[in-house]
């Protein structure tokens, strides 16, 4: 199982439009609207790493998305 | 309640100490070790900002942390 | 109360455009047009997180704004 | 007058006494903790411009000031 | 006087067109087509910090130009 | 001979489309897709200076480049 | 097989010596010393994704090196 | 005839004995303290690439610089 991140910046009016429908993508388990330097920040779940890349570019096809950068989880160990 | 994700980069030798020791700070509910420009990304879960607060001053007293930049979640809306 | 500033890059060619307008949206106290890395440094001020998420929304509405960076200020401890 | 905004990133375990201390430096008239990128956000006032460049020296000499980038205001003109 | 570095990204396939027009921007005294980061380097000269606001905004309206970054510079002290 | 390389970030939705075309351009010795920062990393090769500023040109023409920096390598010495 | 970049920031005065002995870390396939953000550009092979990573930890552990940021190749293409 | 500007950030409170004293180095031909993301932007001349790597090496020895980024100029072309 591949865990990732994704920081998602948005045209700059389309923000609204772009976090409603990035969190349908198949593979997106979490979906954050925040401050900072990126406007939404994704957790994406993939079996293997040719599904990674699938979430990614799925991601980037939603209307609004202006920018979508890939951080992976190595052996994502959770805290709780 | 306030959500929030913690940028990590730490001092290039002592990632693992960092990694190990971040985890245990109260308030951090996950820790991933990171490919990308950040070593880890947390997420930390507070009552109030004064708590987020303390938080990250507790995260960058942890021996290895070189720096930690603060996204904060507006309105913390989870896609699952 | 919340405090922010909000670090605007305009579209190339629609700085004075955005700089004049985006001074008008409520909740905007001050608006500085900058050198360095932000074309324009706005303080803004809202009485709850929700209005704040509404004013970055009006903001980045403006003709010309292509980019808006929100940096939230904790307790808002000023110096005079 | 030059107004100026500074953008500093303290020592990662010196924030609370760099905040503390460079709110002192003469020319400091607005000093925030903020979420993002920079640890403290400062607004400075200075009559001239060799009068700035005193007041960033000072600033950057504030033990736990690891770093600061200036943005100078053009015009200065404010919104309130 | 006041000199200035100005760093500019073009819109990707019209480097070329604003190399080639942004030397005639009055103010601009060199122009250098780099690698790295910025793919123009500019020195710019102007009398008051009013004229240089204007040689940044003509700057930006020249075709091709896709941002422009603005490093004001100290006392401006040559080596040679 | 010059050896670069050109890191490459797509428009967000055609980042198909650069990678199998900007493979193709003369001069492109490696193509990879990658996580983080840049969607695509390129590796080039050049007899000269000017050659490497037309590999550039060409690279930025190929639909769906967004932006490319370039990073020139010092006596490129090869570790295998 | 996993492939990655690994972008290397040495310390100031100690980039020879990084340079030097971070080619000799089992993994590293090639070692290039980089204009740009970047001083050194590395790219690694491993058999699994705990190998990559203890490839980076033995490369930020070479003395001289700073900061290491690592980029996945997916897929891994090759142009040639 | 190589041209470059090297970008310097100096340890923060170094700045002036590091400007002092960077200007000294062979082949610097201007050094300029600025405003913005770095602290002295200089204008460096070499013979051959060998020569720049030496310059570079250089700089990154003089006391209180912290980080030094080079941008090449391509073809140097000057407008006055």
């Amino acid at each position: 199982m591949t865990l990732a991140f994704i920081f998602v910046n948005c045209n700059v009016d389309e923000g609204s439009t772009a976090e409603r429908n990035v969190k349908k993508v198949r593979g997106v388990v979490e979906s954050h609207e925040t401050s900072g330097a990126y406007d939404i920040i994704l957790k994406v779940k993939a079996d293997t790493e040719a599904e990674l890349r699938d979430i990614i570019k799925n991601i980037r096809k939603v209307r609004g998305v202006g920018a979508a950068i890939t951080s992976i989880v190595y052996g994502n160990d959770q805290a709780d």
